[in-house]
């Protein structure tokens, strides 16, 4: 008689048709049972147009049906709260409180970063007012799903990403929400969206102290904080009141990464040190926290994030941060 | 007999003491009645300590006394609320939706253009999370006020400035605050500080489309709005959801400044468009707006605003830009 072991194994093969990663990486495998002459599998219908639905049942018939063909195969839905579906391994916020420094960029190198080593990674785009997240990652397909979920859409190179702008009707339309509302959003892409099995969340805040970090800080389950600056002064400032409210809310600082730290000139073969002098090393060791790295100003990247290829970027220091944060925030 | 004309002149040299504009200027002058004998002033109370009122009455008698030596001088205070002491031209919001694009930097460099062409200009800071204006302009006095309103402070070139990082015990002190609280602060900036008379008065924004934009929009008498961007196409997109709001609240679109259109290296007498290419003149087209500048990245006015010196920078574009901006928003 076949086992539990070989049909879970087998039904890794199996795709959600939208999102392209298997029923068991998202999760929807929820019972196996085997007795003589049958095997029943109930899977989570979450997030699944009823041709998803009916698609999947065909395959995962089909796949059992190979492996035991005496048995019989039922498949049955059930619809369960994405909330009980989802493992998170590690929930990291990136923050900075000051715009423009490069969150979306950072949060985006260190999802690429930790995909690159082998890890299944997310990205929930909290910046509901502002998002750049599927721009970066050329995503434009809506995400697929049903009322009582909604899947993410995967990028290229197989991270999970959920935004507001993937859900307006055209990526300019302006969401104009109070606080309340902007609150809920977010709340709603950690409890509704199906995320499944995900070894690292990364979760990109908007500026400021305000309603969108309070409640990721609060109503997530975050285990650290990165913390993303510029050289300059002035934004040191304001970095370090996104320091004070992670500390605050008693969150573990993971690192800080320094971005714009420096522009290369290839011809004058010279780093010009555009913001001032780097401070980044100097306000990790103030707040207690790794130095996770240095971003150059590189037109290259600032092109491919406009064309939405940020994941063909391949500096070194990519694969740095990667490192760096695994350490930091360690899987087991 | 002293008429009043001759009063309300002599007055003009009567300075608040902890802002040092004019008893005239602020718009504190109330009444002024004369009869035979007698020249009674009444001023508004508003914003002033008893050591400041006692200290404006003294001056004041000592003033009058010197033009009328017959007459008695009464000075009495009258508590009048904010709202109906300011006088403010025109109510200019400079906005992006994007952060980190140099709208605080926009607002201030405004701000001195227009001071520098003889504007008594005002500066509100309404970026409640990140403020940026007082760290430019090197301002730390706390400003000084009474129950019933608060007076700005004052810049070295004579640019009046509110914020909530003058508030603060330290500049570096967290909001986290939810945005009903963020709103209210913005409208008691408005509503309860003492501007007086004012030409201009330049309301920085924080990124998004959310509560203080909103609150701003809703609640503020704007004139106009000049929206912020830098080439990079990531931007423009972010930018575009602003200029919406703008549009679906009605308000009239003065133009658009580019920032960090390039960088200029002396060493190779090269301008390197590091985000791209300029995409101004273009957005200020499609949005049927005016294009009021371009901004290069400068690492000396990164310096500046470091420093707290943003006053001293006296690139051309400083003047073109309040220039194009009179011309935009006309004072008559």
């Amino acid at each position: 008689m076949i086992t539990e072991d070989q049909v879970r194994d087998g039904l890794k093969e199996v795709l959600v048709p939208a999102i392209l990663r298997s029923i068991e990486e998202m999760n929807l495998i929820r019972e196996i049972a085997i007795s003589e002459g049958t095997v029943k599998v109930t899977l989570a219908s979450t997030g699944l147009v009823t041709g998803a639905q009916d698609w999947i049942k065909g395959k995962v018939t089909e796949t059992i049906g190979k492996l035991d063909k005496e048995s019989a195969v039922t498949v049955e839905f059930a619809d369960i709260p994405p909330k009980e579906l989802n493992e998170v391994g590690k929930v990291i916020a990136v923050m900075s409180g000051k715009g423009g420094v490069g969150k979306s960029l950072v949060s985006s190198l260190i999802a690429i970063a930790l995909r690159r080593m082998g890890n299944r990674v997310g990205i929930l785009d909290a910046d509901i007012t502002g998002p750049s997240i599927p721009r970066m990652f050329g995503l434009t397909d809506r995400p697929s799903g049903n009322e009582s979920g909604i899947l993410p859409v995967l990028s290229g190179s197989g991270i999970e990403v959920m935004s507001i702008n993937l859900l307006l009707p055209s990526e300019d339309e302006a969401v104009i929400w109070r606080g309340p509302l902007i609150g809920k959003a977010i709340t709603q892409f950690w409890e509704e969206v199906v995320w499944g099995k995900l070894d690292y969340l990364i979760v990109d805040l908007p500026p400021g102290t305000a309603d969108a970090p309070l409640t990721v800080l609060q109503s997530l389950p975050v285990t650290g904080v990165v913390i993303v600056m510029t050289p300059q002064d002035l934004t040191r400032m304001i970095v370090k009141k996104a320091v004070k409210l992670a500390t605050q809310m008693e969150k573990t600082l993971l690192g800080v990464v320094e971005n714009m730290s420096y522009l290369y000139v290839p011809e004058i073969d010279k780093k010009i040190e555009i913001f001032g002098k780097s401070r980044g090393a100097e306000l990790a060791s103030e707040i207690g926290a790794p130095f996770l790295g240095q971003l150059p100003i590189d037109p290259e990247l600032a092109k491919l994030c406009d064309e939405g290829k940020v994941e063909e970027y391949q500096a070194e220091i990519i694969a740095n941060l990667g490192t760096e944060l695994a350490k930091a925030a360690p899987l087991k």
